[in-house]
C-alpha cells in the first residue's frame, strides 16, 4: 500500500469546517484506492496566535516540512485588519510558510461550471466554456521585499530577480503547452522596471517553447479582458500582488469564489488551499462550501501522482453540482450544509 | 465675456479624433453661452517623441501651466511596449505632466447609463443603478518611487507620505458627503506598510466627517465586489497603482470604455482626460467614441465653475444615448461615426 503523511492547518474562520470535509473525502479516497494518509493537524494563523502568541509556530513548519503534502483551510481574522499597528498577524504565518517551503509559484485555475452560470454576475454567453489557468509568482515582490515606516512615511519594495522570474515562467510555459498554448504575461512594463525584467525573461524563454504563443497585457487591461472576455485566456502568469488580485476578479466569472481551488508549489512539499479567505460572519454555520477546498484536495491527488484518483475527486464534485447537492449560495430552495455536501462526496467516492 | 484658455493635447491614436469632437462642443458651449475659450495645442505622447524626441517637451508643459485647463486625448505607441529597453516611451510624458502640474487626485466616475445596460457584460440587474467616484491617488506609490535594474534584478519602490495621503482622502471624503455618504478605502493592510499607512491617516481624517461612513477593503476583494456587487459603492479611495487597476475594471460595468470621463487635479491647474487609451487598431477609422472625451470636457466646465454648462453637455450625450446616435461599438446595426456623434452633440448644444 502507498503510504502518504498529509498536514493539515485548518486555520480560522471556516477554515476549520471545508477542511473538515476535504479531509473526509480524501479518505474515501484512501479506502477506495488502498491507500494509506496520515494525517497531521498544526495551528497556523489567528488561532496559533491565541493559543501560542506565533502565527507559524515552529512545530507547525516542521509538520509541513515532514509531509509530503499540506492542506489549508484559510487564515484571517478582523480582529487584526482595523488595526495598523498589531505587531503580529494571521497573514505573516501563510506569507512566512510560503517563503520557507519555497511555494514560488501558486496555480489557480478557473473554471465556468456549466451547470452554474446562472449564479454569475457575467452573462452566461460571455463566460461559457471559460478555462484559465492562472500562475501567480508566490514568494518575490511586494510582498516580500523591503519595507518600513517612519512617523510620517511608509514603503514597499518590489524586487524580483531574473531567476525568480525564470522558474515560475517555465512551469506557465510547460502547463501553456500542455493546454491551449497561449501564455499571457500580464505587468505593467509601460511605468515598472520589475515588468520590464519580467517582459525580458519571458521573451527570452519563449524561444525555448516556440508551439507557445505569447500575449502581453497591461494590468489594468487584463483587469478589463478578464470580464469582457474570459475565453481570451489560457494560461495567465503574473507577478506577486497583481496575481492577488486579478485571480480574484477572475474568482467570480464561475459564480461563486466558494468552488475555487489552488496549488502553491516549489522545490519541496506543496500546499494546497480554497483561494476563498476565512468568512468569520458564516463561521459554524454550516453554509460554508466545501467544494473549493475538496477540489484542493483533487489537486494535492494529482501532485501526489494519483491521477486517478483527482479525477474520480473531480468528477464526483461535478455530480454533486448536477445533482444540486449544494450550500445555500449556490442552492437557496433546497440547500444542503456544509457536512453533506461534503459526506455526499465522500460517499460516492 | 468669460475667458479661458484651455490646452489640448490631442497625443496618439485615438486621441486626436476624439479631442476635435470635444473641441467641436466646447466651442459649441463658448457659442451658446457667450463665453470665450481659446484653445492651444501641444503634443505630448508618441506624437512628441517622433517630433522632437522628448514625450513631454517644455513648450508643452508652458502651454499647459499659462492655461486655465487641460484637455487629453490619449497616450501610448505599441511599438514602445514591446521592448523594455526603450529608454524614452511615451508614458513619461503623462507621468511627467501629472507630476510637474501637481495632479495628486485622479476622479473617474463610472455610470451604468440604463439605456445601454444590454451592452454590459454584466447581468442588468446586478449594474442598474450603478454610480461610483473612484479617488486614485496619482502622483504617488510604485508610479514614482525610486526604481531601478541590475543584470539580473529589478527593483520599484511604492512610498507615500501622511501628506500625500490626506490630501487626497480629504477630497475624497467632502465628495462622499455630498454624495451617499459612503467611502470605501482600498488597500492591502494585511501585507503593506503603505496601506497600513493609508489606513491610518483615513482613519484619523474620518473624526472630521461624522457623517461619511467609512468601509475598508482588502484590494483583491475590491476587485470582486466590484463586479459581484458594483451598486454597494459610493467612493472609492484607493492608491496609485491598485486604482489603475481597479478604475479600468470599473470600467467593464457600462458596457462601454468609451463612456468615461476622468479629472486630475492637484494644486494649480487641472486634466482632463478619458480613461480610455490611444486605441491604435482604430486609429483613423472614425469608429472610436467621442463621448468619454466629451464628458471629461465636462468635467472641465464644472472645475472652471461652468455648472449650468456643463451639466448641458451631461444632458445633451444623454439625449444621443437615447436616441441610439452611437459609435459602432454600442450601435452595431446603424452605427454613427466619431465625427457624427460630436456634431450631433455640438449641433445639439
Ligand atoms: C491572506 C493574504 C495575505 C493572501 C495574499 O494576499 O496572498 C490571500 O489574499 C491570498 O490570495 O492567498
Ligand atoms: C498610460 C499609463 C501610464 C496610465 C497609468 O497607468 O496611469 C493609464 O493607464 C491611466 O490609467 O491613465
Amino acid at each position: 500500500v502507498l503510504e502518504k503523511k498529509i498536514a493539515v492547518l485548518p486555520g480560522d474562520g471556516i477554515g476549520p469546517e471545508v477542511c473538515n470535509e476535504a479531509v473526509k473525502v480524501l479518505k474515501a479516497v484512501a479506502e477506495k484506492y488502498n491507500h494509506t494518509f496520515r494525517f497531521s493537524y498544526a495551528l497556523m494563523g489567528a488561532c496559533a496566535i491565541d493559543e501560542t502568541g506565533s502565527p507559524l509556530p515552529p512545530e507547525t513548519l516542521e509538520a509541513c516540512q515532514e509531509a509530503d503534502a499540506v492542506l489549508l483551510g484559510a487564515i484571517g481574522d478582523p480582529k487584526y485588519d482595523q488595526n495598523p499597528h498589531a505587531k503580529v498577524r494571521p497573514e505573516q504565518g501563510l506569507l512566512g510558510l510560503r517563503k520557507a517551503l519555497g511555494l514560488y509559484a501558486n496555480l489557480r485555475p478557473v473554471v465556468a461550471y456549466e451547470k452554474l452560470l446562472e449564479h454569475s454576475p457575467l452573462k452566461p454567453e460571455r463566460i461559457a466554456g471559460t478555462d484559465i489557468l492562472i500562475f501567480r509568482e508566490l514568494t518575490g515582490g511586494t510582498y516580500f521585499g523591503e519595507k518600513g515606516r517612519t512617523a510620517d512615511t511608509a514603503f514597499d519594495t518590489c524586487t524580483y530577480s531574473r531567476e525568480e522570474v525564470a522558474r515560475v515562467a517555465h512551469l506557465a510555459f510547460k502547463a501553456a503547452a500542455s493546454r491551449h498554448g497561449i501564455l499571457t504575461l500580464v505587468d505593467k512594463a509601460n511605468v515598472l522596471e520589475t515588468s520590464r525584467l519580467w517582459r525580458e525573461v519571458v521573451q527570452e524563454i519563449a524561444k525555448q517553447y516556440p508551439k507557445v504563443e505569447v500575449a502581453y497585457l497591461f494590468v489594468d487591461n487584463a483587469a478589463m479582458q478578464l470580464i469582457l472576455n474570459p475565453r481570451q485566456f489560457d494560461v495567465i502568469l503574473t507577478e506577486n500582488m497583481f496575481g492577488d488580485i486579478l485571480s480574484d476578479e477572475a474568482s467570480v466569472i464561475g459564480g461563486s469564489i466558494g468552488l475555487l481551488p489552488s496549488a502553491s508549489i516549489g522545490d519541496g512539499v506543496a500546499l494546497f488551499e480554497p483561494i476563498h479567505g476565512s468568512f468569520p460572519q458564516a463561521k459554524g454555520k454550516g453554509i460554508a462550501n466545501p467544494m473549493a477546498a475538496i477540489l484542493s484536495a483533487a489537486m494535492l491527488l494529482d501532485y501526489l501522482n494519483l491521477a486517478e484518483e483527482a479525477k474520480c475527486v473531480r468528477e464526483v464534485v461535478q455530480k454533486a453540482i448536477n445533482s444540486n447537492i449544494l450550500t445555500q449560495e449556490l442552492n437557496k430552495k433546497s440547500p444542503y450544509t456544509t457536512e453533506q455536501v461534503g459526506s455526499f462526496i465522500a460517499y460516492t467516492i
